[in-house]
């Protein structure tokens, strides 16, 4: 059987050459394993928690959906879709929320960074926590197991959430699965050789350090102008350098194959200039970057086929959703009245539906029992004993052996139908 | 306009006939009410909550929406629904946790409760805390404003989540609604004068005093049955007695009109014996709630004509609901690819889809700019200039006036089409 691999896309911000080096390469190269059967999402629900800009999420959504169909994703071998597209996911977030303890929210990392900062700065502890940042590993806990997933690839601070998405659905299986394991329990997958790819001034390419080399927005004139601004030292053309710890050449290294990579430190050493450096990292960049690029542009000239392709997988992921959300909402108890299962249990849960018996005393101090249908219509009378417990020991005898004590000298009378009030003894011979 | 009245029914446990004066009967009489137009669905997905017994879930459901069918709600007038069955709900649920402050969470009734309650006995806080009861709120918000309902019949202990409905209510609009309502805030209506029924013992009628009347199970013989247990003074026949104070006299007053009520409390000091009493009682009742009966058995022997009913209120209740939520989605920046803001924000926002003036300095020693189209293509390639201020002041006359200012002696070559150039320029004077 194959295995589910499951990757959340952010959809905020935009990517730099970094994003691709560090993730988007290599789960595109991983989506291509065979035996993998792979879900890329864009997690648009997510993106909501961190950003009320509306403009820049639905840009960031778009844009990055055609970046990383731009690099090479294969629609045909793996299911991307837009989360925001899955109605069944949210459905599926509020299944989960009741099973979820609150106190493992407390424990999450994300919560209580967010409470100590807020804490340090002399505010209450949850002044700038949103139920949104509070629930969202319940969120994630669908997303995954919305597609049962085997593996999720995920950052070192996201294996808590794995572990809380586990948690949950062990859960809920317990609950619910009356044997069956309704979900599987997912592992996480972090990959500790995951290429860091530097940045202009030599610490690790963010956003945050403002040294990012972007990735197809302003054109190749953007990358030159970029790699242009990579800090190398500061010997001339026909100097000998030592290539060790040069940004450039990392960066180089990431796009090139063991033997280019020797040829440029060979040149380096051999007194190769820093603008004819960054002229061949341009290239080589470039050569592998361009072809997407204008794919890119392609795709965000024309949002009708982006969305078109989101809409197919989207179609492709429901059609996996919608019968385990389904078979979920059965265990539940949320059941179509019509269910075969609601009527059934309902017909044994349903205690106005069974025969009763009914045991007291008249004003004539004797005691009496008599057998009601389940519409409340009198089956037997009993005559009067002298002795409670006589008319206990009858019952419990009417009960066990049914119609067959029905003989001629019993002390009842039958007032309903014999089938009536066979059916009615059979039901509790059935129920005992 | 008409004024929409929303009530939501719980689906847990079976309903007896306090329920049905205190609760059932007065929200269909007020459903009839010119110019409300009322919304009542089965609050399945909050029974989830509290309950973790499907069969359980499953049958109340069935059975509760029986009884308020039976009980005389009118289809044709009123909005009937599961509130399981609309999935624009749970997904509304998700838009609004990530507006709601966690913090006012931490304020709500239910919660502190449960904290108090663990607390009392010696657990942590959270011990008995789900994130399902956490953020009920947020879910009861959601079915509020779901269809923007101005008033909510609620007791008084459901009062402060009606107040938390509207902070995210306005929270929302605030947000993302750019001067529009998106949300109507709802009030809460509290009937002061709500009737509550007493049961056998003269206590509030409640299944946790085990002193309840059912309304249909067990048919008339229960209610027989059970008004027989009512608990009234030792007083025999003939003997006059003081109607104040009996819960029987209480109970038949419910069901009474002022005549009726005269002439009962009449009898009773005139002598009339408990016993008699008790069967005018359960005649008068059974006037009443026996048609009622047999409607609700019919419906419950017949759950495909029970889900057509509800399917049909689904359907109507998502009518209304799709479109609004489609203008949420909008609003939050959930859009489609191809939705005529995204396109238009999108081109506004991207700055890679501007064309931009570059200015730099050569090994000549000169300065020269360069205007690059969005795509990173060279349109136009200055010459050299002794002052960096010339170059500048070449850049601001050629985004202030456009390819006006591109007469035969301007120091600039053309690199691109005239075409692509005048495009490029008009961006400035329209982004200016």
């Amino acid at each position: 059987m194959s295995s589910r691999v499951l990757t959340g896309i952010t959809t905020t911000g935009t990517l730099h050459l970094g994003n691709y080096v560090g993730a988007i390469r290599p789960a595109i190269a991983a989506s291509r394993t065979p035996g993998v059967e792979s879900f890329f999402f864009m997690a648009d629900f997510h993106a909501l928690i961190k950003c009320d800009e509306p403009d820049r999420i639905a840009r960031s959504s778009r844009a990055i959906a055609a970046t990383w169909l731009a690099a090479g994703l294969d629609t045909e071998r793996v299911t991307f879709y837009r989360q925001s597209d899955i109605p069944e996911i949210p459905e599926l977030t509020w299944l989960l929320t009741c099973v979820t303890a609150k106190g493992q929210m407390n424990r999450a990392h994300a919560y209580k960074a967010a409470v100590d900062a807020a804490t340090a700065a002399g505010e209450e502890p949850d002044a700038n926590v949103t139920m949104g940042l509070f629930s969202y590993p319940v969120l994630m806990a669908a997303d995954i197991l919305m597609f049962n997933a085997h593996k999720v690839p995920v950052g070192k601070d996201q294996v808590q959430h794995i572990e809380m998405t586990r948690d949950i659905a062990q859960r809920f299986n317990h609950l619910f699965g009356q044997g069956r394991e309704l979900f599987t329990l997912p592992e996480a997958v972090t990959d500790a050789e995951m290429e860091l790819l530097p940045g202009l001034d030599g610490r690790k390419m963010s956003k945050s350090y403002d040294n990012v080399i972007p990735l197809f927005e302003g054109g190749s004139a953007a990358l030159k102008d970029a790699v242009a601004r990579i800090v190398t030292d500061s010997k001339l053309p026909g100097e000998p350098k030592a290539p060790e710890g040069q940004a450039l050449v990392t960066i180089y290294d990431a796009f090139a194959c063991a033997q280019q990579r020797a040829a440029f430190r060979a040149a380096l050493r051999g007194g190769l200039g820093w603008g004819e450096a960054k002229q061949q990292l341009v290239a080589l960049i470039e050569g592998q970057i361009g072809p997407m690029r204008a794919r890119y542009d392609e795709l965000m000239a024309h949002p009708e086929r982006l969305e078109a392709i989101l809409q197919a997988g989207a179609a492709r992921a429901r059609a996996m959703a919608a019968p385990l959300l389904k078979q979920l909402r059965e265990a539940v108890g949320l059941r179509p009245y019509t269910s075969a299962a609601a009527t059934a249990k309902a017909a044994k849960l349903d205690k106005a539906a069974l025969p009763v018996f009914k045991q007291y005393r008249e004003a004539d101090g004797r005691f009496y029992f008599k057998l009601l249908s389940a519409g409340g219509e009198l089956l037997l009378q009993s005559s009067g004993f002298e002795q409670g417990r006589d008319a206990g020991q009858w019952v419990a005898r009417l009960k066990r052996e049914g119609s067959a004590a029905l003989s001629a000298d019993a002390p009842v009378r039958r007032e309903g139908s014999d089938a009536d009030i066979a059916a009615a003894l059979t039901a509790f011979q059935e129920e005992g």
